[in-house]
């Protein structure tokens, strides 16, 4: 069911991403079908063996599935919502950018009408999508993601997270965390070997080798957070703070910037106060779980 | 020259760290001199066939490769400037914690009593000293490096930075800064998750791929850092901006803490400010290379 390259396939939105998922599905041999306000960004979809359809409404009775990636979520309800559309018997795939909370909110909306609901995050940018470097998070009832899992593939590596239709965009936030934490300590460190004359060409190699290593680590420490026990197996937290300090320091004597580094250490200083210092370095996981509002 | 297990090394500073660093030259089958303030601290190492020298200066006579790992530049001073110790003539390789700054005094002061000096940093714990997860960077003169390497080679897997005697504390503070920032966003995303239901252990391999992809990028951005342009390939900084506020949202939205993903886009928002929102990630540079005081 719904796994040959012959299954249709129906596509609302075409912007940029838009356009780059059509396209994947036609390359892989999908009857596609497009729909965009402004009809003329399916020009060359259709030279490529794109049905354009006239309506939103259309477009959805085309095939089962459809795709949806638009601007924003209230975008998104405009053109769905619309009296004219039947969404009963539709799996709707929403690739739209937004928050867990909109997810699980269009996931009842959508419900509520009929449809079958997937919601998903595209970590990648449109000109790999097609890619196996294109990475696509997709979360709701995993039922609906197997059944159509060999048609998604044409977009990527996807990847179903779990029936929590807001855990997409979750994980694409982490993820994206973690990729801006990865850039902006490269650049501390850059910035900081800029000042004894290295470039960054020169540091690059070093910075990623870290980050490799330490991200192995993560699993096993992910079990001491599991099992709410953090001994020092490695290196105590106070060790840790004390090493955070000449960061600091040499941050401070070479004229860099300092936040990050002081970030750091007031994460760390929190948790010796509060009684974690002998401990290893995920304890810091009540810090992070805690608003410092509350 | 100095290139076989023959040559006799002398370590000076016991502590846990020094007793491995002194254990890894006999068991690569170095003559080894050993001195510590305690002497019971040798203990293990004179009964698995080290020397115990009487006094510091004794144990600089013992070979013309000295090692010394103590508690900080102070007690180095304090121990190397005695009256009795003479430092002519001896290769120094200073292993002991401290920041660029010292490194580079440290330099000055060995070589002007007729020494010549490598200041080391070990970017591991003692118990795996002597293997090749113990990466140690050295800076100094490089013949100095050159000359000793395959002695040092018995500690792990060692390198050699640059001339500057203060690369190797820079190197170690920049790499940790990298090893925190890597746990603080992977701690970040855990917190965000685990508000889902999602255990630790399960949004681990989501987190470690994600760093180590991002490490792959390095060297292509050092490429727009050293060229100091900073064309939008991949994505403009104006819409990663976009994804902190998302980022922030579902961390507020979530009760976890907010203070990393507010720093992120602060230092973000900053450079767009100052007009490189059309341009990439790296553009960052020239924030995270300015004091904020400044």
């Amino acid at each position: 069911m719904n796994n040959t390259t012959d299954t249709p396939i129906n596509v609302i939105g075409l912007g940029r991403m838009g356009q780059a998922l059509a396209g994947a599905f036609l390359k892989a041999g999908h009857p596609t079908t497009v729909w965009n306000r402004t009809a003329s960004k399916a020009d060359q979809l259709v030279a490529a063996g794109a049905q354009l359809a006239p309506t939103v409404g259309d477009a959805l009775t085309a095939g089962s599935l459809t795709i949806i990636c638009v601007t924003d979520y209230p975008a998104m309800y405009e053109l769905l919502g619309a009296g004219d559309v039947a969404l009963d018997g539709t799996t709707l795939v929403n690739l739209t950018s937004g928050d867990s909370a909109q997810a699980r909110d269009a996931a009842r909306w959508a419900e509520e009408r009929g449809a079958r609901y997937l919601d998903g995050a595209i970590m990648a940018i449109p000109q790999v999508i097609g890619t196996d470097q294109a990475v696509i998070l997709h979360s709701g009832p995993q039922q609906d993601f197997e059944a159509h899992r060999s048609t998604l593939d044409a977009l990527g590596t996807v990847t179903h997270l779990g029936a929590d239709h807001g855990l997409a965009s979750l994980y694409d936030v982490a993820g994206l965390a973690m990729m801006w934490s990865v850039l902006n300590a490269w650049l501390q460190g850059t910035a900081l070997l800029r000042t004894a004359g290295v470039d960054a060409a020169t540091y690059a190699p070093f910075a990623q080798q870290i980050a490799a290593g330490v991200a192995e680590w993560l699993p096993g420490y992910a079990e001491q957070i599991d099992s709410g026990s953090f001994p020092a197996e490695v290196s105590a937290l106070e060790t840790d703070a004390a090493a955070m300090a000449h960061l600091i320091e040499e941050s401070e004597a070479a004229g860099v910037n300092t936040e990050l580094p002081k970030l750091i250490k007031a994460m760390a200083d929190r948790s010796i106060a509060a009684g974690h210092g002998g401990e290893q370095y995920p304890v810091l996981i009540e810090e992070f779980g805690r608003s410092r509002e509350s």
